[in-house]
């Protein structure tokens, strides 16, 4: 029984997020029904990250076993007709080793962050970054970033909800660069914590904008205490761009 | 009477293109409609391009005289607040000279032209380039679009419908660069005939595609035959970038 591997992109602005769940439309859901439709196979494709509503993808992973044995291009081709017109697209797929799983085989995850620092509310780019209007220094972010880069206790970058048995990760990567009026923020680690990501744009934010020193950023993650975080950054600016295997 | 200078930028998609018409929403349309539930005056701004129907702008230029005169601040600041939740935004806003006019001052139009070459469809970018599934020889299409350059009869890459008096124009600029598979094509010239760069792109792909030879185009320009040009590439991967003055 071949296993695929999925690479995936998608828009969350019209998903209750990438897991399957009774509320609402997934991504997860769309693709099991666009598998269904191709091949009849009943089957839940298991991805490397759980996105919450609204948060897109550009990398996202996942695998599936499908009983019959079909080129990985057709897979592929079927499952974007099927897909169709809901915006999630399988932009590559291939053959995997059966002991190949998404979640737990992943060695790396790579987010992006974008902000559009302007007065103006965002006509082409609605849903797909977020509009911050007070002027952000770019530089001083950059700085006080490297405060949390690094093996930490980030209790204080969490969700109450997140269901990960520690709340220690190590950040390998966190960046801020700006072109213009973009900010783009990228950061990559092993694994992340629930709202991790959102969680340290907001305190950044608070950088930029002068209300917090790097200090604070740095004392915020010490007392590892959720109420010490910044207002967490809305979903709209968050992509998954790759997982590493 | 004031008059202000307007950058304007919008998602083509939900319009029947810039102009005010009878058949369905413009921008124009909702841009007069904001200024008259701001200050109560009916007036219709004058833009410096035309865009057709699913034409994105990000730096489309207008001119609109007020009576009263507000801060430019608070002109573009209104507008954005009564344009909600139209994919619409006044990006800037400023005080022009009386003889300033959107359309005649203007001395150089830029256009962006985006083109995904992959096989999967568009998520996140559905509607915002065109996706074209052949491969495409970027520096193929680079090569080719010099012979575009420079002062021609383009009746070949014009609409049938171009009310333009003459069929030359001096294009400044054309240019095609791939990072990964995001192409894009850059136009600039005082001004443009309608459907040119669109038509020029249609063709450029022919030439990427492996179809035409360079010298195929050098040909279809110098036929001066609307029949000689390739099939026109779709609005929704055309930008107005920027307009100078």
């Amino acid at each position: 029984m071949p296993r695929y591997k999925l690479t995936i992109e998608y828009d969350g602005t019209p998903f209750f997020g990438w897991q399957v769940q009774p509320g609402g439309p997934s991504v997860q859901g769309a693709l099991a029904k666009a598998m269904e439709a191709f091949c009849g196979e009943a089957v839940i494709p298991l991805g490397a990250g759980r996105t919450d509503t609204g948060v897109h993808a550009l990398g996202q992973v996942a695998h599936v076993d499908i009983t019959r044995d079909f080129p990985p291009e057709t897979v592929r081709d079927a499952l974007n007709f099927y897909l169709r017109p809901q915006p999630v697209a399988v932009v590559a797929s291939e053959f995997a080793p059966d002991d190949f799983h998404a979640r737990f085989s992943a060695t790396g995850r790579h987010y992006r962050y974008r902000i559009v620092n302007r007065r103006a509310p965002l006509a082409v780019e609605h849903n797909r970054a977020w509009q911050v209007a007070i002027p952000l220094d770019a530089e001083r972010m950059a700085d006080a970033a490297r405060y949390l880069v690094g093996r930490h206790d980030f209790t204080t970058f969490r969700s109450t909800q997140c269901q990960g048995k520690s709340p220690v990760r190590k950040l390998d990567r966190l960046t801020a660069v700006r072109d213009g009026d973009a900010l783009t923020i990228e950061a990559s680690a092993r694994s992340f914590l629930h709202h991790q990501v959102r969680s340290m744009v907001g305190s950044l934010k608070l950088v930029g904008a002068g209300k917090w020193t790097a200090n604070d950023l740095r004392e915020a993650l010490e007392k590892r205490d959720r109420t010490a975080c910044g207002p967490v950054a809305p979903a709209c600016g968050l992509y998954l761009t790759a997982v590493d295997y």
